[in-house]
């Protein structure tokens, strides 16, 4: 791994802990990225709430959902979701799995989830439906076989977002910030869908803006911007993850340390 | 009772709490758990918020929902509740009333709560309803009698969970941890199923998606890790308990002691 | 005024903040008590947010809602909601008025609020409604003339709560954490009641089911156990008012005080 | 700009984050003011979630929304809705872009939003719709060209809310603080109105209810009262930005300061 590893993992770990304050993920789902230094490999936390997530939780895998060195703990059962998908789109840099509110009673109903306003739009087109009885009839609707990841890879084909009924959504992107903007406003989206289809009629986006839009929040600005807003109200309710080591950590350290000096320098290596 | 008590009044005081913080119950609604040692008593805390309880407030009833010590405290009106659960059905080791705001629009209106997603098949194929106009005529809507508590259990039947109209809910399960899994998921079921009706059509699960789902659900390590999501989200707003005493206290304590040692000493035990 | 004035105050202060913690109240509405030493007389605060509340804004008028006292501050301008009620029901002690989020849309909608669950029937059989309109024609809405309170009074009768149309609701009780108790489950009711017709039918509660709960939900006890939850949640949120003086003050103070001790005993009695 | 401008910085800061923290911004959207000291000039903040702005983020800009200063950070794309309206509407003092969860539905489904209770009022008889299809057809929704801005002031007339189709909302206000209370109750005016509609009919205020209400709702002693409620809010969560800077510093310092007196002072100051 490259010597950025840390930082991405913290970044990684932060990542999973905004859907977790967002409310985007509970106790459940999960969010990894593609390994940056190996197309091969893709890097996801062990078994674990994401709003929990530290960077030392975070292990590697192969795109056979293998982990890299033998485990020590619990891994997340439906890892092959990530897995199959970075096999079948190599554009896809991170992927997150979730069961939010905003979009399972779509799961539930098998309406359509459209773009209907302009950062909807950073969803797509459209959220196309897989469906675990078409393949496999009666499971216990979990993902854990690698032909049943595949499956789903095949339903989300070049879209951003695929809908999995009576289960909840996978959403990929090209970076771990555009995933984070994705599956935030794709799930306001979808709650906002809901509630004008109780008022009455609505139209959706057309094509053409949501080509034009989609192309806004691919950005990187725009997804700093609402990073920014998103990790600010993650720390001030204390749920970051511990601080990331330095990157480049001192090679000489000067023997006269006195108690106080070693504490603050524990601290900010942890 | 056996020496490990202590540890069980703390786990089950955790249990009332974050069944009060994910917003299952508020001042009103109760959770019980059989006496590990002794299959005719429950654990229940005396009359109080559940969100409160520490565990010094938790008594000991015999299954005719009696105090086994004379109390000195205001109980709970509808113990009967958990007694004649108990005594209906052994396999039962834990026992939530609830009046939560997301099963009550289906108390009021009478239409079944049947699983919709994966987790939802925590609560099994379907919670029947018990009406206490059918066997009582008006009453207060408590579940006071003897007989009251019954003709619960009897509606109960075989299920995890009996839907109470006008009034609310009461989840069983064989553990702890279980209960408070079935109770949040199966709130959230009847929130997207909700939700999913008022979109239009919906499709439940198979009757062997559920059976499959189910299971799933009833493993000690799926509850864990809900355990620690739901008991950190607890932590940091500042609502667990008092900590638990120490299981076994050391029973020497060598003399020389700094200030400063004991201090951190007393922080670990109390 | 009696000498527990003091520990009064602070009650209706700590009712006007769990009212607002609780999403009854917000920069609006009011909360006031009848003076329990002069029945003629009621207590309120200054006009001031109910959260923000502290005992030194409440302030004594008469039935006729004119301040005992030269007022040196802003009052009010609903007052006559209070005084009005007051006069015409000598057994209320307490009075709320509101534009609670879950009541506005029966208020707006014109569609009855009857009790659905057994803590709803805290506010008894029906709410009648009153429209400014009837009597008065176009307003700007505010109770503001001794008529329009005492129209509000009449359209109240011998109910607990009375629904403003296209306004709010003003709620009654015969003691203060009663009030609270009527106010904040007859919102609940009204959640309830709206998502259950959205499912579809409903029943409501029996005359005879209303009478035998209405009076569970007048037991000073089940108050007291719903206003320590209420109280803990709003203390948790720094939300409490500045504690309340002892209720007899020290006749003698020593002379010797060194600054810190004025200091912290400053705090005691602020 | 006068001797007030870092007083005014701090107000419109505080004002970007009460509208974020009630619910009104999230990540995007933007509140500005026009200069009070140059009415061919506004304030408003550099590209920023407005819940995050420092008095310091706050910048000037010509009615032809250029930087008065050439920047040397990222702008705001939509700043042309600030600067046309300002240039349409002399009397506006200050505007709010938001895409608040209570409007969209409305922007999506195309229904009317109008007052339906007499805090609802404040937005005035009615919002009228824009739609960035009828003038410029497919575009990525933002407003972005001086010509998007203009045709987007026309459509607001003199209301002072108007509906973006698939976008969100602007609202308009002739200072900071009536435009902070018009925003965030024609939003809870929004959620009454879906809600009643859901319930069944309703009907609005008059014509001439609406005038008397509004008229209410202009008073600087309303405003008040409520910027007091949302600021402690505020404050309580940790959301004020950095103290503002004492409009006039002392000219001299007396020499004789102990190291407590000055930490003091430092804390007042900054």
């Amino acid at each position: 791994m490259p010597e950025t590893s840390a930082e991405l993992r913290h970044e990684l770990a932060v990542a999973n802990r905004i859907l977790g304050h967002e409310g985007v993920i509970d106790a459940f789902g999960h969010v990894s990225m593609r390994h940056p230094g190996d197309a091969g490999r893709y890097l996801l936390s062990r078994s674990r709430a994401p709003a929990l997530v530290e960077p030392d939780d975070i292990l590697e895998f192969t795109l056979d959902s293998e982990p890299v060195k033998p485990p020590t703990v619990q891994l997340y059962a439906e890892r092959v979701i990530h897995g199959e998908i970075y096999k079948a789109r190599p554009d896809v840099v991170a992927v997150c799995h979730h069961h939010a509110a905003a979009i399972m009673p779509f799961c539930i109903s098998g309406d359509p989830v459209v773009p209907v306003f302009h950062l909807g739009a950073a969803m797509g087109p459209v959220a196309p439906f897989w469906d675990s009885r078409d393949d496999f009839g009666d499971t216990n609707l979990l993902v854990v076989k690698p032909e049943e990841g595949a499956s789903l890879a095949r339903a989300l084909g070049g879209h951003s977002m695929v809908l999995m009924r009576r289960h909840g959504a996978t959403v990929v992107a090209r970076g771990l910030r555009e995933l984070v903007f994705r599956a935030i406003y794709s799930c306001d989206n979808a709650r906002y869908l809901s509630e004008a289809k109780k008022l009455g009629n609505f139209g959706p986006l057309t094509p053409g803006e949501i080509t034009l839009a989609q192309a806004l929040y691919e950005r990187p600005n725009t997804h700093t911007r609402a990073w920014e807003y998103w990790a600010t109200r993650l720390a001030k309710r204390g749920g970051m993850p511990a601080p990331q080591p330095a990157a480049k950590p001192a090679k000489k350290v000067t023997k006269k340390l006195t108690a106080k000096s070693v504490k603050s320098k524990g601290r900010k290596r942890r």
